[in-house]
């Protein structure tokens, strides 16, 4: 995510023990549970629930994942998960995402999750308009 | 398990960096999955898929679980999750496992799990008959 | 934890869709997971830190896990997860624990965590004594 | 993985149910750790044990992690996942790999990982010359 660009919204996250590995740091598939948790909030932002997308039959998949990884989170740390709609490009959004570590700000990872709209029997389809006119709003901010 | 009985399956483990935590072992939660990797071998040797089992509307729940940590697994580890099934009571099944060190024969861990059968909403069900007839033929072993 | 008698600690938890399985609720491991973020606030509502634990040379080892499921949580839901520290005999400290859904207060397990204190090389050691004043003032409680 | 080239190790993995989540499929952070399984698979092949490698105290951190998902893995499946060290610049070295369906060779999704090899202290040093002499051969493969 640029450094100047604002995120949509921020996940707090406590590391958890279960979360590291014996290389003493958090292992790195964690972070993609992370930006998960990050990304919901960005819906909640806009008052959309993906409990309640999923209940109506769509779900959202992941296709591509990116992660840069500069330095460790470690046990207990306190995180802010920032993350941000970059994009929405016919049946493609993309989420751009920052790991920051609130206790000083260092920047310990980035990355970005490509999606697309699925239904129940996991085959692609258009975002329901209610929740892409929403999107769009967002990316305009 | 009694030490001499025999379990009805096996399932053989490589110990994953992924299941290891800071304290240099592997991480406690991680043996509840090799249970279900041993549990679903059970079923495996007598002709019955879990994934089978889901497709015709049947999940079993655990309800229960209890594990005894005797020496820690470790990174890379070669380990056979010893399962056998226990009882059948009513609507409750319940299995056993050994958590053995394949080096060495070492006993890490020794735990049961219990288990009811629902549908898919979740409301406890009757086992189908086919299942429960062979369920109860192993029972006899 | 007998309903008379209130926790120690309380952790909220927020249900990620990471720990939700294909039967549309949280797999089982993850109570276990958990139970641990909870026993760790225990810990911080005594001043102590697991981490600063650790860094002194000491670990608390998980020697036994029972868990009692009684209702599914799913995702996205808030959980209060309770904690208290129940007996402390020797080198072995116990910890009892509920499972709360915060919408409606409904228990949705039980459980129980036995441990040891090791040190780096995972040997039977002592509790510090500034620890164990600590807990047995907790427990007087 | 162009698909021209042949892996240099095969880690063979069934899908775990603890790996699914309530879309019905495999929860996409997995992908990672069957990487690493298969990433590990290639040292072995070379004669060397990951295991030793951290026993001298050598650790190989995960910098940068690149997944495309391109169909579902689901539980049960019979997944093979191919690794191949790419390239070695520095101290920098890449793997590339493919997840494939051992029923119907489908691709079912396609990843690469860079990493940086550190010591005790997470510090940037240099791969011992005993290993990188057995990469260079692998790379020239």
């Amino acid at each position: 995510m640029p450094e100047e660009l604002a995120p949509h919204a921020t996940a707090h996250i406590r590391v958890r023990y279960a979360e590291t590995d014996q290389m003493g740091v958090v292992y790195h598939a964690n972070y993609l549970v992370w930006f998960e948790v990050a990304r919901v909030e960005v819906l909640r932002e806009l008052g959309l629930s993906y409990k309640q997308f999923e209940a109506e039959g769509f779900m959202i998949a992941v296709v591509g994942v990116n992660v840069r990884y500069r330095m460790p989170a470690r046990y207990d740390d306190d995180l802010a998960i920032e993350a941000r709609m970059e994009t929405m490009r016919g049946p493609l959004v993309k989420f751009v995402y920052r790991v920051v570590r609130k206790e000083d700000g260092a920047l310990l990872a980035e990355g970005d999750t490509t999606h697309i709209v699925v239904d129940r029997q996991m085959s692609k389809t258009r975002l329901p308009e209610k929740f892409a006119a929403r999107f769009r709003e967002l990316l305009e901010k």
